[in-house]
């Protein structure tokens, strides 16, 4: 028996397009790694010097000589620690690569180029890179590491190969996204490759809001017989050791730090404020805005931002009309005061008069409809608008995805931001995510949880006067988009015909609306946005 | 020598998702090839009975039950006539393919799996398809047809895998778009075909408006020497003979109709109009409506839309404030009169004043800026809403490339619309077809295209306060946008080095905007949109 060799999962948080700042990030989370586990080896997730997805930024031939002198600082910076990093590469034909480079004493002693590039739900990689079809196997301190990129860990064969080649133990390089079940799938993957290999596995994901996308973290080591031997946390940086100790004929990972795992409404709520987080810090944002109504979707927006940036840097607004209830304006201002955030009110029957007196003589002889509550939305949604350029501040849009999946929200009114975190969160979870942060402390008024949710836009209005009920909404939605059911199948489960057909019908209406909403956070297996790519034009039915 | 065979270019429009429309269209193109031409062949285009780009309808389980019915009612309807389809096809293990079916006589005789899938561009092909490896040769009244699908031919190997099998003619069918030189390219990448294979092709594409895609026809078919032999009309559906001639041991295209190819600003112009004319018509609006500003780009929409649609379809506002010049209302006045489209004035100052009066207690201390700017732009954009919602007409957003670029644009204010057709469509281009516009007849005045362009919200305001000249912008844009220069080599190329890392900078910071405007309609070999797709949080510089 050898002495055992340490492995740190850097789970860094790279920056897309931050080459300097990402190789910035490796070197000084080396030499952590070296200080405090001393460490022989630190392994980072995928595209580390890039950050990912980095999209077209790809395409651009000017990027490829910023990433080989990015690769020789670390060859010359790091010196006492094998550091396995991820970046992409273009060879002389023009062809790109997803690599990973096995970093020591100032060389690449090996690279591996992804064989599995997945080019559904979120990713386009056959966009960008040709996949490599060989093993990267390397011998360190008397152990044999064999190198995987992401994709290539949920087949079977790129695993079996590296095992073939005398792979003892794999180290899998991630960029995976969040979404609800995605961590327990990750084990469960693991374990079937484990089981078939009979190897184990080292999973090192980054961690990070990048746009749509929130990345969890949550990297572990998995012993060959299938045990998580070592998890690192969720949702936060970390330098997670795992040692490994060589036994007579195989590798085995040792008992290390088991960092807790969220569950539930919990794992929700942590990703929203990591995704708000990172969209406002990384975008350069002083702090946020948004529209207090005193209705939920607002309110928990509110706890979001506070819970994630912190009361000095959010801002709300509550901006009035004549249908507005008073209890609204209470609950919003009790909110506001509760998370003492700065807050405002706007009244906005003196730009609705003098839209109305404008538009009367060619509104003449027609009575009202929509318009006159889309104008509310449309004023409300250039008040924030105003502010946000006068001050410098994002507004967040709060619309949640059972609203932005039947366009029950107006365009350039309500649907105003530049993000919107809700975008992926049912209305039904709306009020769980509400629950669930008032158990941690009450922020959100009771009454905001327990009154019929409204949008005010005319006198006694409710949603359910033109929605069913959210339940049997939120269910048609997920059967229809997430598991693209057909209507038939859907009213098969129980569901009313009458109301399955109008809600699908609502669905596939409001793509044009969706086209231009602002960017929200994966949390469900399909989100709308590059992960749900459908035509506005489209006469299709089932 | 054997009779001749008469092949018809089904040069169609099928509606995406229009299973059943498109089935119609199909049958009646055939019995009109029939009819007219005594054809014995009809080919259309790529995915003909689905429409293209079908995007994620394809991972839809409901639709593929539906082709195979609509299969079905072609081979039951279509008798006299040999009938080559297009559609997507799902096999029993999920996987999916792009397919060509020879349909005759009731049953599908041959069919074809489409080997090359473009992931690139606009294109997504690797997201939904596996690849064919088998080449489809049928013979059919003595000659051999091989059938390939669009991308095939941009490639050496299924062309001559193809005269491998034995082909002596090769069908074509394709769904490609519009941009500049395509037409050219196809030619010349045809002629490169001919040039290995020594066999004559026809290229037969489909027509019409498809959100953001414009796909021009002009189906061909060329002689195995390379020449054009036959060529259907651009820009519109057309049934178009190919004669073919068996000899002594070869087929040969022989000459017919010969149609007239655009060129230059005619072509866009043409491209311009079938894509507002599909976009409006095919989602069923009655019409629409725009901001008319007396400036260049509202000016050329305007003339754009009315061409299109027709002077009842379409109306025109024009929203004064304190900053619109006379000749602005005036010229604005003159065209909406010249044009003879519904034409109203709506001042902009009550609303103005509501906001400002509203806002001041918010604003105290501050110093005007870009807020009250984009105010202004709001309001207008919350009228033209307004109408629209009252109406049901679409508004017409009147950005140009150059504007989208750098972020020239009021989010939510000039941004506005269901659609904006120039979207792709730079500054200098803009002048160029408002001139080539006035050319056909002077519709468009001519101060408009004469005065220094302004948006007129702020006193003396004139676009090159803050911009580099347009020819010098757009330039900077072309080489950054679409051909992936640096900007050292932009500067290289004699460009003033603050202007380019200026420009440059815009088009980074102003992906958010891009990212939630109106689709519209892509000219150039790189649009924004699917065809270029940036992260919003970046910190990427070259």
């Amino acid at each position: 028996m050898t002495e055992a060799v340490t492995v740190v999962m850097g789970q860094i948080d790279p920056v897309v397009g931050d080459i300097d700042g990402n190789v910035h990030r490796i070197i000084k989370a080396a030499e952590q790694a070296k200080d405090q586990f001393h460490a022989d080896i630190i392994v980072f997730p995928e595209m580390t010097l890039l950050g990912y997805p980095p999209e077209d930024l790809l395409l651009r031939n000017g990027l490829y000589p910023q990433i080989e002198q990015a690769l020789g600082k670390l060859c010359d910076e790091l010196n006492d620690i094998v550091c396995v990093v991820g970046y992409p590469m273009m060879d002389d034909l023009g062809e790109r690569f997803n690599m990973a480079a096995w970093i020591h004493k100032g060389t690449i002693k090996a690279s591996y180029i992804k064989q599995n590039l997945p080019n559904y739900s979120v990713f386009d990689e056959q966009r960008y890179f040709t996949e490599g079809h060989q093993p990267c196997v390397i011998e360190y301190k008397g152990i044999r590491f064999g190198l995987l990129i992401c994709e290539d860990i949920w087949k079977i064969s790129p695993c079996t190969q590296a095992k073939e080649a005398g792979a003892e133990v794999i180290l899998n390089l991630n960029a995976s996204p969040f979404s609800e079940e995605k961590h327990q799938d990750r084990i469960a993957t693991l374990q079937r490759r484990v089981d078939e290999i009979k190897r184990p596995i080292i999973y090192v994901n980054q961690v990070g809001g990048q746009d749509d996308l929130v990345f969890d973290g949550g990297s572990f080591a998995i012993s060959s017989t299938g045990e998580v031997m070592v998890q690192s946390p969720q949702f936060e940086k970390a330098l997670t050791a795992v040692k490994l100790e060589k036994q007579v004929d195989s590798v085995e990972v040792m008992q290390g730090e088991q960092a807790q795992i969220f569950h539930g409404e919990a794992r929700i709520y942590e990703a929203l404020k990591l995704g708000v987080y990172d969209y406002v810090s990384k975008n350069g944002f002083p702090g946020v805005l948004l529209g207090l109504s005193g209705g939920i979707d607002s309110a928990l927006t509110l706890a979001i931002a506070v819970d994630a940036l912190g009361a000095d840097k959010v801002e709300a607004v509550m901006m009035p009309f004549r249908y507005t209830a008073d209890i609204s304006k209470e609950d919003a201002a009790k909110q506001a005061e509760t998370m003492q955030v700065s807050y405002h009110t706007v009244p906005i029957e003196p730009m609705y008069e003098a839209f109305e007196q404008s538009l009367a003589p060619l509104f003449a002889g027609k009575s009202e409809d929509l318009t006159e509550e889309n104008l509310q939305a449309r004023i409300r949604g250039t008040l924030l608008m105003a502010l946000s350029n006068k001050n410098g501040k994002m507004v967040l849009a709060t619309s949640n995805k059972s609203e932005v999946s039947v366009g029950y929200s107006t365009l350039y009114g309500d649907m105003v931001g530049g993000f919107s975190p809700l975008k992926d969160v049912p209305k039904t979870l709306v009020y769980r995510l509400a629950k669930y942060r008032n158990s941690l402390s009450p922020v959100i008024p009771e009454r905001v949880i327990t009154r019929p949710p409204s949008a005010e836009l005319r006198p006694d209005q409710v949603d359910q006067d033109s929605l069913p009920d959210y339940d049997v909404l939120d269910e048609i939605i997920r059967l229809f988009v997430k598991q693209d059911k057909t209507p038939q199948q859907i009213i098969e489960l129980g569901f009313d015909p009458e109301e399955v057909n109008k809600v699908i019908r609502l669905i596939n209406v409001s793509e044009y609306k969706r086209r231009q909403s602002a960017p929200g956070i994966k949390i469900t297996q399909r989100a709308y946005g590059r992960d749900r790519r459908y035509p506005i034009t489209s006469r299709y039915s089932e």
